[in-house]
């Protein structure tokens, strides 16, 4: 393979992550190909590192020295889509709204929708857990993974063995969930070469949009805290900072107007006039915690407009200057402190920090924006990484809400997890994979 | 102990489950008690069993010979509820209907609601990952569990270690999932002291009730596959057929009729018109199928009274003989044909069975019902036991839908996992527990 080439599909989207020299490259083409390699792999002890798109922002599908990349994004097929089931059996490279568009011709939609979605794969989102916009009413990836075909060694026979964890039914406690234990590994138990999904029925009507305008991210947040309170579920519930709009408008000209510190975005999909109902309370819940203004959007093009916005934030950020990308994901109560932390370590540190949100589910994206080739300011940025992932844990949150550990988050994991824990989690993958060669020094 | 109160809580509910001699039992009052127990049983090497309120149904909680009983049930505070967060923190004991009482009074739902519900405890519904009537729209245990305090050995550390794995976020991908793993897995890898829950926000409206008398089970099965072609998704979709009715009604007085072989019960959350609207579009669903007569209950009373009886039906059947119980979960789709393969193994083997069913999760309970100290009916039972199992594989079902695997199950588990899924399930419990002492012989 071209070096340039070979190059090109050992790292992922981490910004300074750090990339090795991979040997080889297998665009993968097949179940039977990714198993030949693994046993081929083992054989000579190669590392085997597993990718889609190349989306991922931890560094989970960066080459390591010396190891064989097996690129899954050429097995793009949906193998069938079940409409009396509710299920589909996909291949890993399946892009995700490529499925959601083709489940949706059935009638049947697929929620999880990261930001990434219109470039990640369904593997690479089984390999992170991905979240996205939707999960605070409807859950994440692997909520909706019933069974997985992976390619696999240790306990389960020589490397390279094929076989099938979980079921095709909606419930089933048939021995531990090894499906559970998979999504979210980052491909360092085995590799994932076919995924069974849940589905829903489509929905009916068009979800409502409800927006909101505050002086500043901690009022935003505050609007996040008395959400809940209300007993409100929106589906989704997004904060972008002035920054972020300000990057998409000059980069896609949709119209935004950045006049607020922060948005907030709420959409609900309860049907009819409770819907109705619920978004007005939305609105009333903003306006009580000091919004400028929020409003039930009448006019769908503008909603839509609204969540492009949010979905481009961080490719409009990127087109500026190398991003760092925060995660953490705290107690929705603890999301004003939280985002009150944001804007003092970056001051502090004298960095610029743009901020996008799930804020509903307390995840925040502290995006970190470094001047490209100043390495003072990427030493700044580092330290403010690294003392944003320390607040959200003292705070009862955790260093990775849905982007996975990859490289970036590893210190910050053993500072999370208990030893006990730590020990439990190494010793799981030397038992699945005790020659160490899935994916080396990720994740765990 | 009186050897009387020991042999009353060496078992659970489970029919000819084998029962072992215990040495001794500890009711636990605290975490600090589970954790010297476990260490003192390490030392000794003796096996240790924990359980709550003994209704499981697989034998999984069965004393094993010379084990130590843990029995959780006094351990049954609940340590906190945070309306901001719609979390809570509970001890295992905490009786599921007291749990969902007490977070009733600050606007909060815990949906999981096996029907065990009045009696079985929070702990054991995880050891299960039980599920219930609302799992077809709400999920099951594990959709609820954020995190769990446990006592472990092995790679924590010595045996009586205790450590928190899980979070208190909504999302989180800081390592595997090793919550997941332990929910379901019957007390094999440690003994769960504290579980933190995912709560909903309690719903505005009552609920609509659609019922459907049939005049077949087959019948009935075929309205459910319609109910989900038709895009429709009740919270619950329960099947009685006409023995389970009689049972209830002999027992209760609820003013059930017993006049078809099989009543559907769907239960749809979806608020104001459009909620209407769906009740209505499934008793046509349930007509279009065959219905004798279906209708959108008007009378809450009788509501409640219908889904009484399906709550009822196994200790209603259970007062009249002993009761092998099947969890058996299929496709939806294949729904009508097992119902179907259940009369007419019934049939064959001469054997009485009686069949309630989580129908909408294809999550069949046939009931074979045998007259007691009668060998020949017992062995009879038993082969009917295990050819409804095969048939559940056959057609791409699972042996448990969400009772566990316990000692009734474990024949059918080889059966229907893969040789080298089983390895790797071995593999995992002896990683985590390497003296084998947590409820050995269990689950895998």
């Amino acid at each position: 393979m071209d070096p340039d080439v070979l190059a090109s599909i050992s790292h992922d989207d981490a910004e300074w992550a750090p990339v090795g020299k991979a040997l080889a490259a297998l665009r993968a083409t097949s179940t039977q190909e990714v198993s030949a390699a693994v046993r081929v792999a083992a054989e000579l002890g190669i590392p085997v590192v597993a990718r889609g798109a190349g989306t991922g922002l931890s560094g989970g599908a960066n080459a390591v020295d010396g190891c064989l990349v097996i690129d899954l994004s050429p097995m793009n097929q949906i193998l069938e889509i079940d409409v009396e089931n509710m299920i589909c059996v996909v291949q890993p490279g399946v892009v995700n709204d490529d499925l959601k568009a083709a489940v949706a011709r059935h009638g049947l939609w697929y929620p999880p929708d990261p930001a990434s979605a219109p470039w990640s794969t369904i593997g690479g989102n089984v390999s992170t857990n991905a979240g996205g916009l939707c999960c605070l009413k409807y859950g994440v990836t692997r909520d909706y993974v019933l069974g997985l075909e992976v390619v696999v060694g240790g306990p389960a026979g020589e490397y390279g063995t094929v076989t099938h964890i979980g079921h095709r039914t909606t419930k089933g406690v048939a021995g531990y969930d090894l499906t559970g234990l998979f999504v979210g590994s980052e491909g360092t138990l085995g590799i994932v070469t076919e995924i069974t999904l849940r589905l829903r029925p489509a929905r009916r009507e068009a979800p409502r949009t409800v927006v909101g305008a505050f002086p500043s991210l901690v009022k935003a947040g505050d609007a996040v805290a008395a959400v809940t309170r209300d007993g409100l579920l929106p589906t989704a519930l997004e904060l972008l900072d002035r920054a972020c709009l300000q990057a998409v408008e000059d980069w896609k000209h949709l119209g935004l107007e950045a006049d607020a510190e922060a948005l907030l975005l709420a959409q609900i999909d309860t049907p009819g006039e409770s819907g109705q109902a619920e978004a007005t309370a939305t609105a009333e819940a903003f306006e009580g915690a000091g919004a400028l203004w929020a409003a039930v959007s009448t006019d769908e093009q503008e909603a839509e407009a609204l969540f492009a916005a949010r979905r481009l934030a961080y490719p409009a950020l990127e087109r500026l200057s190398p991003v760092l990308t925060e995660d953490v994901c705290v107690p929705r109560s603890q999301v004003p402190a939280m985002l009150a932390a944001v804007v003092e370590i970056a001051e502090r540190h004298g960095v610029s920090i743009a901020t996008i949100a799930h804020a509903g589910d307390g995840n925040l994206h502290p995006l970190i924006l470094t001047p490209p080739n100043d390495d003072a300011a990427r030493v700044a940025a580092q330290a403010a990484f690294e003392e944003i992932l320390a607040r959200a844990i003292a705070v009862g949150g955790t260093v990775s809400g849905e982007h996975g550990i990859g490289l970036l988050k590893r210190e910050g994991l053993h500072r999370e997890l208990p030893p006990p824990v730590l020990a439990m989690q190494v010793a799981l993958k030397q038992t699945l994979d005790p020659l160490g060669l899935f994916n080396p020094g990720k994740a765990i």
